[in-house]
């Protein structure tokens, strides 16, 4: 099992789609486990130009219900039926995706193979939504024009591993080495106590990737994101527009840069790009100039963020 | 003004992409007058990449609430909204996808900028439902599992033109010659009467294209699709596939190509391909045995038809 977390960059143009480009959407592997942050029209083409099992998928999130981050959902969740998909799908977002959702299919009289799990997203602080063995996802509140939530992808910390040099010391038994592993100290034959800290090493520290798309600039940003491995974060204007992003509740290349930097985050991934951009250089630029640890994202990158330690 | 009528197939796949095609949609232009039939998802992006000045379309049909006909109508109909449309537009189709659109549109707190104007098609037989100085536009009932309309675009005959001789010989009045082009007849200085059919000249016939998915076969269809200039029919599977295709309230080859037959039309356009097809020779061999005047559609095919007479 690859230990790492992988992006790939289905869509990064905001609104309106350029000549070439899609929408919002990127699959997320966590440990190998298949996640879909956003799904913005034609992400189910994108899944099959770029050859993706997407039947792997089980769980997506959506971050709001702007047209660019999930009008292509309902045709995924179509086409799942017709490939006659059995495993259950999960989707979290806005409660008002469920009704757009059964509504649509109601309207085709479809009436779903697979069982389709809807848990509505709501939250004004970070709260862990999704837990299996490989990945923790947690969501927060972003500042857009309507309700909107970021996603923080993280790998399961792995349990303190026993050293061995302890087994070769002190020869323990099978059940006290279970003891160990699952946390306690361990007690000598003449009754003295080693602490668990003392015989076990601990495990790499779980990688961590951040979406945040759409949203304004806010102090709050800065706690949701600290320390991530990698931070993908909208900057959907140049600083020439600061005003016009306020306005309409998005960032800057400045804003995403001042995120990354005070969060210190490993890296910083900036995208949703407005597609009056012909060059994005100077929203890179921009960025670098606050926080050099900057890339842009682009359609079809794939991204692998793998353990240092 | 070009006298025409020219058909872009922007996508011809049914039900779920292949990879690197689309779902169905096509630009309609009659007489220049341009129509947009269906809707699949990602037919915005289609006509980004084909360069089609989107902007100039103010009808848009929909055949039947089935995702892979119209799931690309709410992104369409939302980046008219961001690219700051005002000229109104007119859906036409089933009256459930009107709800479906408001619905969407509320969700992300959307007030469109231009008025949208929904038009509830329902009817058993072929009637008129759009009239303009280029064209006319019949719905008729197609047999599917859920409510499907075909459509048939037809240019607008030109009233029978003055004929040069008979203002030669007899030197009419301009009020003379306003009544003969309004369909009146001629009054000699001696109170001779010589009809109009007479000194007047008929304009060419008019051109027509009918599109017809999805749907079985039945008798009717011959009916609505008499003499037609060219014909768009569905066929989902091949003849082995005869029994898949009447449960499943698709056609065959076979079935498109006798409708051409029967229905005398100029020409069979075959599209709306089952996926499963690697290679669509067999479909159009299996058509051309019954009907010879067949092609098949291909993405980004532009066809044009144009009056012989």
């Amino acid at each position: 099992m690859n230990s790492n977390i992988k992006i790939t960059i289905l869509g990064n143009t905001a609104a309106i789609p350029k000549r070439g480009t899609h929408l919002s959407a990127q699959l997320i592997q966590v440990n190998n486990e298949s996640f879909l942050m956003d799904c913005g029209e034609g992400t189910q083409m994108q899944l099959i130009n770029y050859g993706i099992k997407y039947s792997k998928i089980e769980n997506i999130f959506i971050s709001h219900l702007h047209g660019d981050h999930f009008f292509g959902l309902i045709g995924l969740v179509s086409t799942y039926h017709l490939l006659r998909r059995e495993k259950p799908l999960r989707i979290y977002g806005p409660p008002a995706l469920e009704k757009l959702l059964t509504t649509q299919l109601e309207a085709a009289n479809t009436s779903l193979n697979y069982k389709l799990i809807f848990i509505g997203v709501e939250t004004d602080s970070k709260k862990l939504i999704y837990e299996s063995s490989n990945a923790l996802v947690y969501a927060f509140p972003l500042e857009h024009s309507i309700p909107t939530h970021g996603y923080c992808f993280e790998q399961k910390q792995k349990a303190r591993k026993v050293n061995p040099d302890f087994i070769n010391e002190h020869n323990p038994s099978i059940n006290d080495i279970k003891k160990v592993k699952a946390g306690g100290d361990y007690v000598t034959s003449t009754g003295e106590v080693i602490l668990n800290k003392d015989i076990t090493i601990s495990s790499p520290r779980p990688l961590s990737y951040s979406y945040c798309s759409d949203t304004k600039y806010f102090e709050k940003l800065i706690e949701y994101n600290m320390g991530v491995s990698a931070l993908y974060h909208e900057c959907t204007f140049d600083i020439s527009l600061q005003k016009k992003a306020e306005a309409r509740f998005h960032s800057t290349a400045s804003d995403a840069a001042k995120v990354a930097l005070k969060a210190n985050v490993g890296q910083l991934i900036l995208g949703h790009f407005s597609s009056r951009y012909e060059d994005l250089e100077v929203l890179l630029l921009e960025a670098q100039d606050i926080f050099p640890h900057t890339i842009l994202s682009e359609e079809g990158m794939e991204l692998v963020l793998e353990s240092g330690s």
